[in-house]
């Protein structure tokens, strides 16, 4: 890409610093080379990009605190969870203050008469589920990083996963937020309660905001009943397109299961073995699950969902018999982005969503294109809700040229079927420069003017979301 | 109350009456009697308050070019739909131009194929709901005045119902607005996708922003299949104190009906023997609805709903065993509010929202206040998720003092118990000075600000949510 972005002037480091170490312990802060280069990426493709500092506060006042200083002493500061984020939205762009909200990492309170929850950010995504789960309760997001990511960044980043399509993502859950504001304010938003309409919903703002508008420390979530019984089954295919269409017809009969996962071919070859044997003759694989109380009407679902793959090419439907099965299944689906990887030295990893007609239509022409271009495209996902992980497979960086060419086309092609640029990964310093594909230039100003309302000094996780602005 | 908001400056209407017969037809521009005095109440009891004159755009632009021609003259404009609100949103409180939706009326798509369906606000949200059942497909809020009121209104108050209890408000199935913000600038903001999390999530903070952000001239809402199944039934108790504490253990069960209706004792005298015989000694009853697509799994789950319930007192389940006794069961819940208005001639009707296991509590607390203001209070609605309409019945004026006071307490006792003021109606202009009793006034002010960000003329439904400030 450019020159790198600029970065914040060394004196400021040293004034934030010297007044950061009168508000933390000296184990909260740290500036060792192990500490920067940990907190200098995440799991997306976008760079190596070290803070100056990072610190870990405890509680919402040291939080507080610590924006009060880089507002003082005018240091950018960007908060970070895991860092299993995919777009690059933790990544200190210029430098400054890494804020990682791990230590915040306590379960508060979980109520299954009121069935929520309230947790601190740091919280690992896969603990809040467990720990529900173990009463009866069910919260259902499940970003596939669910056993490191955090609800914090869940939050930031308004996270899916596979039960999205019958569930819905993190936003759905989030009722409630403690929320401290680019300038240090601490509010209150939202309720303790399932509904509740007073005021602007400033929840809905803030879930999904990417780290630009300010931070949750203390997030409380609705839950759901644990669904009693959860079948899973494998669907065959000859090809994926055959996969395809037999996601939207399964939809389009009015059956909802909780999961619909497809793997195309070259998915499907690279995990094949690990683990996990596909039948021979196997071009595409559709990973089905279904969950409710009654398990006869989950088995007559099923069978019906089986019959209409059928009736598009489906070769066989495998259901596993019991846990351990079930397992493999996922685990099939989980080293998906591993065993890509393995093929060749590099991956870019998207996540597109088109409209669900436009699923059969969008994986032809990635395969289309990838042919043109001689890149080898892999695509896989969460097809039930049209959101696509397609993957752009390469062998170094004198391919990336032409990566970032079918990285555009797929962009165009994605928002011209009426689809966006991101289903869950967000935006963040990987899609910034492609926003304005799908979005108007007015729609986006607005926006900047609204990070600017919250944030006008600009200094809370610069340079992401939004374009980077044209110098005159 | 206090004195009557101050009105518009009879030039400024002149002027903007002129401007606007310039871009709208003689009969899309009404000053009549009539036309002024039916645009100036709606269904809560916030008074009379007659626009100057009402439009009636009939597409987009048009709505542009009436905000534009407001905005110019200096003249307030308030957006409305079926006038249907239970919390003065829609009422013109300075006079000025009320701006009716109403003739964009249209259903422009629906996909079963996407899962979605594009409206004009002026739709009402019946016609919506059996033109996507017509087609296998379900858009499930349910606000009571579905036979009457708009989508357009729904959006901008964040509409419930009774099935809010599984499946969520009107927020949860809008994925994409067109926008007239209130300068006139039109905007697209969401998506036509199921999932998408491209930039800042606007259509969260438009939706239920009670016409003062902004009006929806076009809704993209989401659509799941029809479920194929539907059981209700009606579970007796001998007193409401049962028939809460029977709601929260069946939820603490792990059953989540669609709809979970508690009448009290108040209510269930009002409507027996209005089409509905309860039978005798019945002193509370809870409506039940479950939906699914395996008859047997619902019929299961309604067993044992009413095992929880008669382990918590319930003296009879009787299930409706066609399509005409499901329909006098709901009748009867429709049949609540006009007939506790048949009681007494005034009643004020809330909204309040706690969590779910301070349902008995409260209804305790209501019923003890009631007693001892000497007040007849009614609690009946959504005690699924702890949305209950308390209803204050008195005489007449002279009451109001009495009245305004068991407003206060009730409000003070909700928010004690971890609830909200409003869980499905808005603040609008009925409850705005009751919301410091809910929210900080760090959280007010950033509120009042964010609207004075969209509306820096604060002409575009002036005087609502947020509490009248003081003169100083």
């Amino acid at each position: 890409m450019s020159a790198p972005p600029p970065r914040v002037e060394p004196g400021r480091v040293a004034r934030v610093r010297e007044a950061l170490a009168t508000v933390l312990a000296p184990e909260q802060l740290r500036v060792d080379d192990a500490a920067l280069a940990a907190y200098a990426r995440d799991e997306s493709d976008s760079g190596v990009h070290a803070p100056d500092l990072v610190v870990f506060p405890a509680d919402t006042r040291q939080v507080s605190q610590v924006f009060k200083a880089c507002a003082v002493h005018g240091v950018p500061f960007t908060p970070c969870g895991a860092r299993s984020g995919k777009s690059g939205g933790s990544l200190p762009l210029h430098g400054g203050v890494a804020v990682s909200l791990e230590r915040m990492n306590r379960i508060l309170s979980i109520s299954p008469e009121d069935l929520t929850a309230v947790v601190q950010p740091g919280v690992i995504t896969g603990d809040l589920m467990k720990a529900v789960e173990a009463v009866g309760l069910f919260y259902p997001p499940d970003p596939n990083s669910w056993e490191v990511c955090t609800l914090g960044g869940n939050v930031a980043e308004n996270a899916g996963g596979p039960r999205a399509l019958k569930y819905g993502v993190t936003r759905d859950y989030v009722i409630g937020l403690e929320w401290v504001l680019p300038d240090g304010e601490v509010v209150r938003v939202g309720r303790r309660t399932i509904k509740g309409v007073a005021g602007y919903d400033l929840v809905g703002l803030f879930v999904g905001s990417e780290g630009t508008l300010g931070v949750a420390t203390e997030i409380t979530v609705q839950l759901i009943p644990l669904p009693r019984e959860v079948l899973t089954a494998l669907v065959v295919f000859p090809s994926v397109l055959h996969a395809a269409r037999a996601v939207s017809a399964v939809l389009a009969a009015g059956i909802l299961p909780r999961c619909l996962e497809l793997i195309d071919d070259v998915a499907l070859r690279a995990v094949n073995g690990r683990g996990f044997q596909f039948p021979p003759g196997a071009g595409s694989a559709v990973i089905v699950e279904v969950d409710g109380n009654g398990r006869e009407g989950l088995l007559a679902e099923l069978s019906q969902l089986g019959d209409i793959c059928t009736s598009q090419g489906a070769t066989e439907t495998l259901v596993a018999q019991d846990a351990s099965q079930r397992e493999k299944l996922w685990a099939a689906r989980r080293v998906i982005s591993p065993a890509l990887r393995a093929l060749k030295p590099h991956k870019i990893s998207e996540d597109i969503v088109v409209p669900r007609s436009k699923i059969p239509e969008v994986i032809e022409r990635l395969k289309a294109m990838g042919a043109e271009l001689g890149l080898t495209v892999a695509t896989y996902g969460h097809a039930g809700d049209g959101n696509l992980h397609a993957n752009i497979l390469y062998e170094g960086a004198h391919q990336r040229p032409l990566v970032d060419e079918a990285l555009r086309r797929m962009l165009v092609m994605t928002v011209e079927l009426g689809g966006t640029i991101t289903g869950e990964h967000g935006v963040g310093h990987a899609k910034r420069e492609y926003l304005s594909l799908e979005q108007s230039p007015a729609l986006i100003d607005l926006q900047r003017r609204l990070k600017a309302f919250f944030d006008p000094s600009g200094l809370l996780n610069p340079s992401k979301i939004f374009p980077a602005l044209m110098r005159s």
